[in-house]
C-alpha cells in the first residue's frame, strides 16, 4: 500500500476516536504540543539548516528563504499560536437547531469534527503546527503535504508533536506527514475519496489551481483575489485616501490587498491628482485608463490583462468611471469575489454596492486588508473561502466542522 | 460558443439581477409557472408521447418509462410542488451573525444566493420544474442537464415557463436548458469554473459517480446509502419488528431504506426467527451470517459484498452481533454515512451509538426511512448529502444560498 493510502488509513481510524473527546483533552493535547515544541527548540532549526542549506544549494529565492526559516523567536510564536487555538471555544457539540415533528420525532442537528483533513501547503514549517492545531480542536485528524524543501523541518516538527501527543487522549495517528516528495503523492491525496472529507490547499495560486482542478475528493479553494476600491462622488476625500492607500501598500503581497482603485470621474478631478501623488511617495507604480491618464500623463496605460491581475506587488490600477454602475460592472468582470469596497457618504450608493457586489467581504467606508479570520474576531484562521459552497471568506475553526442529525424517537415508522 | 457556456453565461447575467428580487416578486413568478403548466398540459404530454414513443423503439425498460411519463394528474402534482416552494419561508437575506468589533467595524453575516446551479439528472420531468422552484425561490440561475431521453417533455417545460416568466420580475434566462444529447455536454458542465458556482447531480449511482469523478466545479454528492437497523439485547421485540420492517420494505427502492439487520445474539437468539417470518411474508429475500443461518437454515449465506451492497430491492442482509461494539464496527466498515438506526430500551447504549455512528442521520427508535426533508418539516428537498462539507442529510432551501459579509466602517484601516 502506498505511503499516502495507508497514513490516510490510520487517520481515519484515529479520527474515529477523536469525534467524541472533550474539549478539555483536546485543549491539554495542543498545549502539550506547544510545551515540546519550544523545549525542542534547538532539534527544530537544526532539521531546519538542513532545509535550507538545500534550498540555498537549489537557488531558492531569498524571500522563499525567510518564510521556510525558523529560529527561537518563530517557534515560540508558533507554539503561541497553539496556546490561542487552545482558548478558543470547541464549536464541535454545538446544537445549531431543534426540531420537533408532528409525529413526536426530536430531531437534533449537531456540530462534529469533518473526519480527516487533508492540508496541501507549501514549504512553511509554521503552517504544519497551525493546521495540526485547528484540526485536532474541531476534532478532525489531519494528513499534512507541505512543500518538498521544508521536509527536514516538518518531520522534525511532527516527531516532536507525536511524542507530545503520546501522553494525551489523542492518538498520535490524528496527525501524518506525507514524506513522498514526489508530485504524485499529492495527486494520490487528490483522489482519496472516502479516506479524506475534504482537502484544503493553502498557499499560491499555481498549487490552489492545480487542487481545484484535480481532485475529485471536495475541495474548500482559497486564495486569489483581485479586490477593488472604488471612491465615490462624495467621498470623504481624507477617508478616501486613507483606505486606499492601506489597501494598496499595508501588505501588498496578500489576497485582501487592493489592486484595482476605481474612482468617480468628480472625485478624479477634484482629488486624484493628490492622492496619485501620495502612492507614488509610497513607491506604487501607477497604471490608468485614458482618463486618468488625461490627469496623470506620467502613469502607464492599463490594459484589461492588468485590470485581470492579481499583482500582490506596489503596482496599482486606475480605473475613472462615470457612475456607480460603471464601478459594479467592472468588479463583476474583474472581480475575484474576494473583498471589495466602497468610500462613499451617499448610504443609497453604499447599500447598492453591499447588495449587489457579489464578493464573500463588501465594505462600506473600510480597508479591504479587515477580510482576515483574526480582524473578524474569530481567533484563528485556516484561510480566507473563495468559494462560496461550505464556508466563504475568512474561516474560522467552525469552517472545519460538519453537521450531524440525531434523531429522538419511540418507534415512530413512515406511512 | 458552445451552447453550455453560452447558456451559463446567460445565466450568470441573470443570476445577477435575481440576487436582489423580494420574496414577493419570486414568489408571483413561481405560481405564475404552476399556472402556464397546468394550463399547458396538453402540450407537455404530447410532448411527452414523443419521449415515450422513442423510449419504447429503444426498449427502455417499463420502470424508466413510468419515470418518465407525463399524465394530467402528474402535472398538477408537480404544478402544486410549485406553489408549495411559494409557500416557504426564503432565506435569501437572513441575517446569520452580527460581530461589533472594538475598532467599530459592524460585521453582518447574510445569506446570498449560491448563484448559478447546475442541476444533472436522469429522465424524470418532474425534476425539471423541481429544481427550477427551489433555485428560483432562492434567487439562483439554473442550468438544467436533464437525461436526453426526456428531452421533448423538458423542451416544452421549459419553454412554457420561458413564457410563464416573460411577464414576471425573473429574467427568463435564469432558466436554461441544455438540449445537446450528448454525453460531452455533460462532461463540459462539470468543468465550468467560474461559471457554475456548484453542480448537484439527481439519479443513480453511476451518474453521480461521473459528476464527484469528473467535475472541477464545487459538487454536492447525493445518493447513495447503505444504511443498518441495530436491534440491540434491550430491543422492545415489537418496536423492534416494526421498525425494522417499515426500514426495508416500506419503500426499498430509495436510499434510506435498510439494507443490512444487525441483531444482538440475546435478541436473536429469542426473536429473530418470529422476526425472520415477518420479512419472508413480506416477500423479502434474506441473507445470513452463520448464526443467522443457525437460527434461519433457510437463508442465504451473506458475503462481504452483499454487506457492501445497496441493493434498493427486496433482499436484507442479516447478521448477528456479540455486542454494541460489532455493530458500530460494521457500521464504521460498510455504512455509507448516510443513515443509520439502534432500536434499544438502554439510553447509555442509544447514547453511545449517536454519538459514535458518523453518518449524516442517527435515529434511535424510529425507522431510516424519514430521513428526507418533508419528513424534517422542511416542506422541500433538493437531495439528500452524502458529503460532509456544506451541507449533511436532507437539504431543504437554505442548502442551495451561500454567506456574505457586509462591513460597515468610518474609515477604519488596519494597522
Amino acid at each position: 500500500m502506498s505511503e499516502v493510502r495507508q497514513k490516510a488509513e490510520l487517520a481515519g481510524k484515529a479520527a474515529a476516536a477523536l469525534g467524541s473527546l472533550t474539549t478539555d483533552k483536546k485543549n491539554e493535547a495542543l498545549l502539550s504540543a506547544a510545551k515540546a515544541l519550544v523545549e525542542n527548540s534547538e532539534a527544530i532549526i537544526a532539521a531546519n539548516r538542513e532545509d535550507l542549506q538545500r534550498g540555498r544549494e537549489n537557488g531558492t529565492s531569498e524571500s522563499l528563504l525567510d518564510r521556510l526559516a525558523l529560529n527561537q523567536d518563530r517557534i515560540a510564536g508558533i507554539a503561541e499560536g497553539l496556546r490561542q487555538i487552545a482558548e478558543l471555544p470547541d464549536p464541535v457539540g454545538d446544537v445549531l437547531e431543534t426540531i420537533d415533528r408532528p409525529n413526536g420525532l426530536h430531531i437534533v442537528k449537531q456540530r462534529v469534527p469533518l473526519g480527516v483533513i487533508g492540508i496541501i501547503y507549501e514549504a512553511r514549517p509554521n503552517v504544519t503546527v497551525d493546521a495540526v492545531g485547528l484540526c485536532l480542536k474541531t476534532g478532525n485528524a489531519v494528513v499534512l503535504r507541505g512543500g518538498s524543501s521544508a521536509l527536514s523541518s516538518n518531520r522534525k516538527i511532527v516527531e516532536i508533536i507525536h511524542e507530545a501527543l503520546a501522553t494525551t487522549a489523542i492518538p498520535q495517528d490524528a496527525v501524518q506527514l506525507i514524506e513522498d516528495p514526489n508530485r504524485s503523492s499529492v495527486d494520490e491525496m487528490l483522489k482519496l475519496n472516502g479516506l479524506l472529507d475534504v482537502v484544503i490547499p493553502r498557499g499560491g495560486s499555481s498549487l490552489i489551481q492545480n487542487v481545484v482542478q484535480n481532485a475529485t475528493v471536495p475541495v474548500i479553494e482559497t486564495g486569489a483575489g483581485i479586490c477593488h476600491t472604488y471612491l465615490d462622488a462624495t467621498a470623504d476625500p481624507e477617508m478616501a485616501a486613507a483606505i486606499s492607500l492601506n489597501a494598496k501598500v499595508q501588505r501588498p503581497s496578500v489576497c485582501n490587498a487592493m489592486e484595482t482603485l476605481l474612482v468617480h470621474q468628480d472625485f478624479a478631478g477634484q482629488h486624484l491628482a493628490d492622492l496619485a501623488e501620495r502612492f507614488k511617495d509610497a513607491k506604487v507604480e501607477l497604471r490608468g485608463c485614458d482618463a486618468t491618464r488625461n490627469i496623470l500623463p506620467w502613469a502607464k496605460q492599463a490594459t484589461d490583462e492588468d485590470y485581470a491581475t492579481e499583482y500582490n506587488d506596489y503596482i496599482l490600477n486606475i480605473k475613472v468611471v462615470s457612475n456607480l454602475d460603471e464601478a459594479l460592472a467592472h468588479i463583476a468582470s474583474f472581480g475575484t469575489k474576494h473583498s471589495e469596497c466602497i468610500v462613499t457618504a451617499d448610504g443609497q450608493n453604499a447599500a447598492r454596492f453591499q447588495q449587489e457586489v457579489d464578493a464573500a467581504a463588501v465594505y462600506h467606508n473600510a480597508s479591504t486588508r479587515f477580510t482576515d479570520g483574526f480582524e473578524f474576531g474569530f481567533g484563528a484562521e485556516i484561510g480566507i473561502s473563495t468559494q462560496k459552497l461550505h464556508a466563504r471568506g475568512p474561516m474560522g475553526l467552525p469552517a472545519l466542522t460538519s453537521t450531524k442529525y440525531i434523531i429522538h424517537g419511540n418507534g415512530q415508522i413512515r406511512q
